[in-house]
């Protein structure tokens, strides 16, 4: 059964004989091996919260990002390659920029999940902004727009789902089942909050601290919390 | 014989001594993994009826599209790769634009069909549009022209058929069964609506809400149903 | 021997020591798999018939197409992969319109033919216009020109025929044989319909009825049977 | 010695240890699978005669062309595969007519068969005109220019040789030999002609007819043999 | 389990099935065959200090460049494949005069190594300025901008890191456990330099001289220490 | 051993693990397959001679070239595959057609031959003029120039080297010893013709005629022996 | 163990699980197969001497160019594959042209060879001006600038090392123990002289004599050696 399977999966972008890309369901593993990082939408906005792997005391904390800004309506974690997250995100960035300056008026998230989701699912066609293999990377899109607040989940495949709560990366399995018990549409955002970060601290190995997490909210507008801002967090556990 | 049949189908293009095109079948089982489909034309339009597979409770059923429209006289139902099937639509979206803006008239469903097809059938061949395997989704396009109501079908070889009802999706053998002994032409367009349903019934694992399928019509432009509308068809089951 | 085969047979485009080329001999094969069709010509002009595989009552009988138009005065009857032959097919109806265009004059069938073989012969050249395999479709081509009536015969190697009668597809074999006892030169157009119906009739495992076969003339223009009468020649067997 | 064989011989254009390239040998093995072609130059012009496998009653004699017309003054003969032989005469034909045009002379009978030949060698160099194997032909190029009457005989490698008479094709031993018996440059075209159907008559299976085969003359311009010139010369054997 | 690991790690840009990118991996091999660097980022500045491989006495020791400047505010060091490194570094400077070409000031360090690692994330791309295989040198990069001293750390995957001290190389284990030990934030550059020098002493098999070490700062414009200023440091330990 | 070779050696430009090119081995294996040809530099100007493989009587001699004029003041006489020598020969002669174009005086013989070899190491480079493959040819070029008479000799590595005399060819090994045995630098043209016939006669196995070698000079421009030429050469044997 | 390297070493350019890029390794054994050239800084200039291998006496020795001019003030010896070094040198040549074209003055003997270097290192990228494998090629590039004389190395990796005197080729094992032994920077240029020809001779299997070596100089300005002038030398030994 192994065998067989071998036989198909190193070709970029090849059926096998039961209908799987594996190459895409390897990057998908390649997420699994990611840090967690959890998505929360309330009425008031989402919250975005990771852990972030601090390998040496010597290391600037700040310069892990595991969440990044798109544009100011809109901000993402992610789990998987940095480098590869890095380069959807600048694709991103240009497309929300071209987006005003053509029309006016910033682009909604939906699009901009969707702009993200083209250029991943185009992986091995060899153009010129498209990668040789599928891109190794998950993330948690949190964005306001027209419609409100709203949290989109996007896989190395291409596809996108939206959703009210969602966990990626190595815990994810764990965090995703707290996260159906404890949460409600109308849990405040504070709450989202304390339930992202009570979660995270389930499943990271280490004490949680301000130097190995990180947090954001996009409510209605992109802010990364401060380490101050993350242990009053901290503290409300 | 199998350890012959892999010497053929990895080939993204190539025949085997029997004349097969191995990649193109391994693509037809991608969609019968794929979540069940169902359009049935009647008199007054056509009407499509798919399972969305709401994996966590904690998604927005919203967000599941299986049911797009390509233009306001066409919608289509999918069953397979959902990011593959939103490359066909966005295609077929800018060719019915494009004709519209020429021509000054709709595009036909044929024509429009034919279109998907035609990007559909070049995979393997490097151009700018194609991609690098087979389009690893089915289509429904019900669609109403000067020709009256349509529905059509697509594989992933490129080919078509003009139909009076099918199935695609893992459902499809049963449901398919099914619509051959509920179906004929002088339906009304509400009685195709609780055909669909109730035969998506029987091929769900789950209770039909308006949570877990969507409902689509064209008659003679597209309008999907809104979650009260899907209810009062449930109410008719 | 089959081993040995097997290491020349997968280059799309190798010769084999004995000097074959067996991706072209594997899609001669695809067209073995194929419904049968038969063309014969007669001093009034070429009749075309074809099976049609009806493999569902919900499917549209007049969608499935096997005899297409290529221009007023030509028309072809296809089997093999139908996707192929459309491109084949839409190839052709540009040449043949760019040369009215040009010359003011319709393209003669010869040229036509020679158009189509052209792209037929340039698979795995990686330009444009062609496909990256051979194009696994046979035809027959039925035209009238200042030459009078005539009936060319394609195959997936780009070479081609000109035929007083020909059968292509899977029952070819018996369909040949007949048409050799049965035609001559000077059978009217009527007669030329009947023996077709009767050799298809032969071959084909259903009833033979409007649904499921299509018959064509061009005589001098290509025109399609509509199923009355279709049957009318039914009805004369 | 066969299995070392076999790793260098499917690479298009690879040498192999001992300095030989195999596609092009098995290319020319493609020829000995043709129909035997025949050249005699003579001091009143040449002529060309070939075999036509007529493998149907049904099939049109005339349109199996094995001889074609090249300019007034050249034309050929050819066995092998006749879609390749098709593709190297279109690109000789618009050779001869450029020429034409650019310089108001005909172009002479060895630069056309340079020009053929170049096109020959460049296989597997991925340029628009070139294929992707070698092309597997051989021409027999009969002409009349400036310096008389000449005959050029082509292989696949790209090389050409002028020649006083040479057969091609699966007889071309036997009737090589003959030729070599039978030749001598003071013979009258008609003598040619008479050799050239005797020489075929004993290669051939079949009756030597009109039908089955073909012979024409530059002397000094093109002219291919109607059925009753071809039956006269039948008449003298 | 080795032999299972070959068969994913020649394709240069393909997924494992664990999610791994094994020629990303066995570029990060090559470092740990490279030289040691370190750097160690101070309040007053950044210090660099580098083994150079003297592999014979006939060797200028000054033409061994390992470490080197991209701006006047913004230093490297390097381990790996020095050829690789100065295509990286070349493509920085360029980077950095634009910048200042177009924007009229330095940019930032951050940015600087952004560039570097965009064009190391896309090697196997195709495109003009990528490698076709991963680049297999890390680099240590240090600079000085509005943001006061920074260091970072990049590797062959396109990652990057902010750090306050870190080490590269065949010696890198050791050497970081001992920076770990002996670093705080308020060193003086002095003691840095120091530090750094000691712990490249540990890790080096031969004596510490002029010669075989280079020693750089950042404070706040590049400097390469003179043999005699190297002289001083080594006197001090 | 063997086995370990052939891995190497299919790669058309790679090298094996001794340093090897193997696919230029295995072109300079095709040289030794080839005709003998003979180049003798004297004061009064260069002799090519070569042997003419006449496979059949009914060959034209004079249409097997085997010495090529390439400007007024350079011949060239080749061993191995005659087409790739053409494509180099007509390299050569655009070259110095476009020198006396651009610069009113004639080519240097070394330049002429750097431009030949430059074309000959280019090949697997995929641009428009080279081949995919090494040229499978050796030439041997005579050339008169400002620096008097000269004689080079190529290979497929694109090397050359300057001769007072050279065979090549398969009858290289014994008409080099012999060159060697009788040459000197004071002989005339005359005594260099005999030289070089009279070593082609050694090697060939067939009887000398005007028929079966060409001879040609440079001194100080291209001259091809008539037949009475080359007769009156063979009697002076 | 040899079985598992060969599974990573035909790659052009791909890591082996320890890092290593096996092609570059094994071009740098091409080296070790050519002959051998010794390069000597001194304080008045640098001398170049290499070994010629004649392996005819019937060639010209002059045409077996070893060592080469790239400006005036830039010579350079090679070993390896020669055609591979002509290429370099051509491409140094242009570049030093241009340089004094767009600046006014002599391009540096290093900017020199990061240029020759920068080429070397881009094979296998595919653009124009690289090749398709390392270049097979070791250079000692001599010059003479603002800085005064200096003496450079490359290897095919495209990395360099200034030297104070180097050997290279298949003797350059020994010959580099005699320079350790022999050198000190304060000889002056005779010595340089008498040394390398010394050392040459001691590699050599044949006398020494004015047809078998080469000696150049730069100092200031490039000079190659006259017959006479190299006896002198040799005379002094």
């Amino acid at each position: 059964m192994f065998l067989t399977r071998t036989e198909y999966d190193r070709g970029v972008n090849t059926f096998s004989p039961e209908g799987r890309l594996f190459q895409v369901e390897y990057a998908i593993e390649a997420i699994k091996l990611g840090s967690t990082a959890i998505g929360i939408k309330t009425k008031e906005g989402v919250v975005l919260a990771v852990e972030k792997r601090i390998t040496s005391p010597l290391l600037e904390p700040s310069s892990v990002e595991k969440i990044m800004e798109i544009d100011e309506h809109i901000g993402c974690a992610m789990s998987g390659l940095i480098a590869d997250a890095r380069t959807l995100v600048e694709h991103a960035r240009v497309e929300t920029q071209n987006h005003r300056f053509s029309y006016g008026e910033p682009m909604t998230v939906e699009s901009t999940t969707q702009a993200l989701c083209d250029l991943a699912l185009r992986f091995g066609e060899g153009d010129e902004e498209s990668m040789s293999r599928p891109f190794g990377v998950s993330l948690l899109i949190a964005g306001h727009d027209e419609n409100g607040p709203s949290l989109y989940y996007t896989d190395p495949s291409g596809t996108f789902w939206q959703c009210n709560a969602k966990a990626i990366g190595s815990g994810s399995e764990g965090a995703d089942s707290s996260l159906q018990e404890q949460y409600n549409k109308d849990i405040t955002l504070q709450e989202a909050e304390t339930i992202a970060l009570s979660i995270l601290k389930q499943v990271m190995e280490e004490k949680v601290t301000p130097n190995n997490v990180d947090i954001a909210k996009v409510a209605p507008t992109y802010h990364l919390y401060s380490p101050s801002e993350v242990e009053a967090v901290i503290s409300r556990l």
